[in-house]
């Protein structure tokens, strides 16, 4: 039985991770009777927006704890993530990722990345294992491996800035799946696309079992 | 096309809405090409607990803010709510309906329900139009109408309080709804069960198809 480990950067698509998506993953793994553990990192988010007036909140929150909401509780601290422990790796997307795993949100191309998220990323490279992206989560992965091949849908902007890093970029729509097979990389655009909640469904359905083909 | 209020109470199963089921509901009736809009009261939690340690946080949070995350925002404060806009409505389970929308995890069989939950549930029935509720909040149902038939799964001090609450329980499996077709009453136990997201998936998708059966 494969095992996916999923890593999420709190609960909520402004400041944490994106709900729909990261749900989404873990049903489409369930359906191809694999199994998967969530990851988060134990560090305060950048912020806490308030998603009804999208304005920021005078308050603090720790990704791990609140990503703990969508796992049920059933949530591990990233630094006991190994990858010898696992056959692939996901990372839903949400705002949290842009904000928390890196600083693309506001510092662009010259993000600085989350010393323990780069590791992932890099073990998982280095392994030979899939990683699969969601939504904003493919520019991480260009940030940290620079030669890869992505989709985040076909925005201008977040486009470049995939290149500027040293990547390709492949447009897409709702449901399509970019594969990198040289490097394992898997991406699919949900919510950077003005998608539905079934479009998000059948596209993680769809990563998920193109990164099956490569397990 | 048909269109369901579904009524949420946070974001979180230990003090808010099932995050699962919220959204397992909204992919389910999107998957019968129909529409949804989302409500929750604006008014604070009960209380916020830490999903990974379980333990009481001192923090006060307001439910509609907290429900806009699973919402992505589009979400309305239910005195926005009207019963001619809608032809079904749907409450999926968690703690924060057995704590916010009235008071069961505390008060058992004597909880108080908040009047505008009340005021719902009434306007639903009075008007013939199919209510359906998952995981605990049959239990709500059941305390406002009394004499209805519900399903929480099988917990005997749960179902021993349906029935002295005036209601009628049957035992269920995961995915199974029970019907109440004479008032249009439809019920899925959920995480009142040890489920995978997958039986929820399914239990939720059975539900909102019978539903539309009476619709």
């Amino acid at each position: 039985m494969k095992k996916f480990a999923v890593i999420i950067s709190g609960c909520g698509n402004m400041d944490g991770a994106e709900i729909h998506e990261t749900l989404m993953t873990l049903l489409a793994i369930e359906k191809k009777e694999c199994e998967y553990e969530l990851f988060a990192p134990d560090k305060e988010q950048h912020h806490v927006i308030n998603h009804l007036t999208k304005k920021e909140m005078p308050e603090k929150r720790n990704m791990l704890v609140e990503a703990a909401r969508i796992a049920r509780g059933n949530i591990k601290d990233i630094s006991a993530f190994s990858i010898k422990n696992f056959d692939a790796v996901v990372f839903p997307g949400g705002y949290g990722v842009a904000k928390n795993f890196f600083t693309y949100a506001f510092d662009g191309i010259n993000a600085k990345v989350l010393p323990e998220i780069e590791k992932i990323i890099k073990d998982t490279h280095a392994a030979g294992k899939p990683i699969g992206a969601l939504c904003i989560s493919p520019v991480l992965i260009a940030k940290v491996l620079g030669d890869v091949t992505v989709t985040i849908g076909h925005d201008k902007n977040t486009t470049d800035d995939i290149i500027s890093m040293g990547a390709n970029h492949i447009n897409s729509a709702p449901t399509d799946v970019v594969s990198d097979r040289k490097n394992k990389i898997f991406t699919t655009p949900c919510y950077m696309l003005n998608a539905r909640l079934v479009e998000i469904a059948e596209g993680v359905e769809n990563l998920i079992e193109t990164m099956l083909q490569d397990m």
